[in-house]
């Protein structure tokens, strides 16, 4: 398939159904169950099992993992879910290989730490699996992003990164609110990721967890890997949650696009104080050069005008916050506050209304249509929205709502913040990896009642 | 006086006295009273003038304006003090220059538009007026600000720019909260000017304002000069309330300095907007091409490793915020949610004090001391404690706590964010108006309980 139908076919609206034979030749068309295999079933990834294991609509054919503590709880979640017992790859990091090759997927669900995700993606559309959906981040360099968007291409497969706050519910009733104009024309959005990860940076090693300071082969979960980033890299690590909305509000990579970048870091301290404060300035991670400064702040600037502030602040102490706002002519909406002010419409001129009522009135359908499935299925119920959608799409043979170019648009902000930051906090332009066709791609997501 | 013996009398504590003989050639020193002339009394020179008349330690000898409304409400408000009346400078607009060769001063105020700043203050410098308080902004151009620091060296004057923002109660407990360590080392800062100034920009152009479309000569008080520089300018047009506070936190210019600078902005709507809803798309106004973007960031790096972040925000809807986060590896402040987080100190772990009870706690000496001569005094009372400081350092023949390398350094980030701007959002290096002086200069703002 030529690039061009591709990025037509991704255009499509999302109720628009592909033709079959273009799209799933691993599809049984006698079987409506879309045929999922799982790269990754730790604690995200187990997530995302429950999720599957829910759903009519799955067939649960493999999964992979290199750790028999995760295996087996997620051996335990299928047992109990009385589904049937899934093929299951472990012995070596490489057994995903295997599993593309044997099985006849229609769909692999990736969670895995960050560096393997590129090679996981391109490695499942080259086995012919058409969709993929892959936690955050979808390479490390700017390079492995385009050759995920020409993987995708050349493959004629849907990448969909699966970032969840685009799905969270007052995320939704704002993007109800700017679809109907409520803000007026968009100027100016902020987000980020603003979150004391220190716990998860560092722990005991033991099983579960548990106060420490050990990262990397010695540590539990997440600290095995994702501080290892946080020694050697310096730019926004986690740029999707806040971008991911963002993108959404003023439709980037349909009829919109990001044009440059310029990120800023703070010195580095707070992993270092940590690991001092905790175990003491003898400890062997107290040497470690932490390269990551506390806060990065990365300005973007859009085709059509408007600007966009992100935040990652993941090595201090402070209160979560993700810490949007989203301005247009006529107001704007602050999470930190909880705070919408619309002229003419709030109460009072210049003053804050407390956002709940708002964010009740314009609730967005699909919370109102699946709130109670929604329930439980982690992150306050947003998690269950994005395995939907990305099963769903699955399912009926059509696009994905987020695709492999906002995928790339959104994670290649990391590597983007890094070299700004190498460079001396110099302006870089931002790569268009739609190549033209966002001037002609159609906003998509969440508009129904579908998904 | 040479440069480096300047720039070591500047550097002292507030509480040191400099030899009378080098400084005050005009001072009679039988008479303790300080001598003060006023270039512009309109509705910002005003306040001073009130702030001053109700001050024993000040004699006013001359104000200087040339608007006739303006000097009759001065006149009035002089009459009712009951203090002498000053000699009256007006009929043309350089009136001023005949009053700085013709009166003898201690100290001047100037509170006029953004553009007569630099040569009031030089004029004032050259006319060997030792103490030149003037509003924010000393000069429009880069080199406009390296023109008044030379001139404050040269002729050894002390310029200090009336922020006010520095004394707002809250900041001023947030600095006391810095200086005891409780946010831990300086890590992030926020602030910023968030203020609809819509119709202050515009009015109808009768005296006293109304609701209208004019700027420019047909328009009253601010909207007469003001507007102008949101169609002729597109940067950061009001760094200084935002970024005063945050060079006392972080000791700017005092160990620290402002290394680079890289500014983004939003398109331009909303001045247009606002005469064509108010007045309609046949109103002349409708037609200018307004140059200032919406919304403006900057960041800057700091010498230290901090960065700040600025926003300047006035041609929206929106409720007032200077936007204040003051972060360091302890914890934060911010001011749009009225929340403190102090790491094993706060309330609940990663959860938001109301600020209050920490900033009552925290009240600083200074308020403490003057709180009830402050009331009344305009903006909450904290332009009492600059007027206060700029007489109290004319009365005792010291360095003003806010000085020439204050001024051009906070001043100067609107000029070289237009720059930033212009190139594209290019980081542009920010010039060292101390000369280096920077490193050796020690803190003096607001120390002890003086001033």
């Amino acid at each position: 398939m030529h690039r061009k139908t591709f990025i037509r076919s991704t255009g499509l609206a999302a109720a628009a159904f592909l033709p079959a034979k273009e799209l799933f030749s691993a599809t049984n068309a006698a079987d409506p169950k879309v045929r999922v295999g799982m790269i990754g079933v730790g604690l995200r990834g187990q997530n995302h099992l429950r999720l599957l294991l829910r759903r009519d609509d799955v067939e649960l054919v493999s999964i992979c993992d290199i750790s028999d503590v995760m295996l087996t709880r997620s051996k335990d979640a299928i047992t109990k879910s009385g589904k049937k017992m899934p093929v299951v790859y472990t012995g070596n990091p490489y057994e995903w290989k295997k599993m593309l090759a044997k099985e006849k997927l229609d769909a692999v669900v990736i969670a895995t730490p960050w560096e393997w995700h590129k090679d996981m993606i391109i490695g499942s559309l080259e086995a012919g699996i058409k969709y993929v959906g892959t936690e955050v981040m979808i390479g490390i360099t700017l390079q492995d992003h385009w050759d995920v968007v020409k993987a995708a291409e050349k493959n004629n497969g849907h990448v969909m990164m699966l970032e969840n706050v685009c799905y969270r519910r007052d995320v939704m009733a704002v993007l109800n609110m700017v679809r109907q104009g409520i803000f007026g024309e968009m100027i100016h959005l902020q987000g980020g990721y603003q979150h004391d990860l220190r716990d998860v940076k560092f722990n005991s090693g033991a099983p579960g967890g548990g106060k420490g300071c050990e990262f990397g082969p010695k540590a539990w979960s997440e600290a095995a890997w994702r501080t290892n980033h946080s020694v050697h890299r310096n730019g926004d690590m986690y740029p999707t949650h806040g971008i991911g909305p963002i993108a959404h509000y003023i439709n980037i990579n349909r009829g919109n696009r990001f044009t440059n970048l310029c990120a800023f870091s703070t010195k580095s301290r707070g992993l270092h104080n940590y690991v001092v404060n905790n175990c003491g300035e003898s400890h062997p991670n107290a040497k470690v050069n932490f390269k990551l400064g506390d806060i990065v702040t990365t300005s973007i600037s859009c085709a059509n005008g408007e600007t966009i502030l992100l935040q990652h602040d993941t090595n201090l102490p402070r209160p979560y916050s993700l810490g949007f706002r989203v301005q247009g002519t006529n107001g704007l909406w602050m999470d930190v506050n909880k705070g919408i002010y619309v002229e003419g419409k709030s109460a009072k001129p210049h003053q804050w209304d407390d956002a709940q009522a708002w964010l009740d009135k314009y609730d967005h359908p699909l919370w109102a249509k699946y709130g109670k499935e929604a329930q439980g299925a982690g992150h306050g119920g947003m998690d269950f929205y994005v395995v939907n959608a990305f099963i769903e799409s699955a399912k009926r043979k059509i696009a994905t709502p987020m695709d492999v170019y906002d995928a790339a648009a959104w994670s290649g902000i990391t590597p983007l913040s890094e070299q700004s930051i190498e460079l001396g906090n110099q302006t870089v332009e931002f790569p268009d990896f739609t190549g033209g066709q966002w001037m002609y791609r159609e906003a998509v997501f969440a508009l129904g009642d579908d998904f």
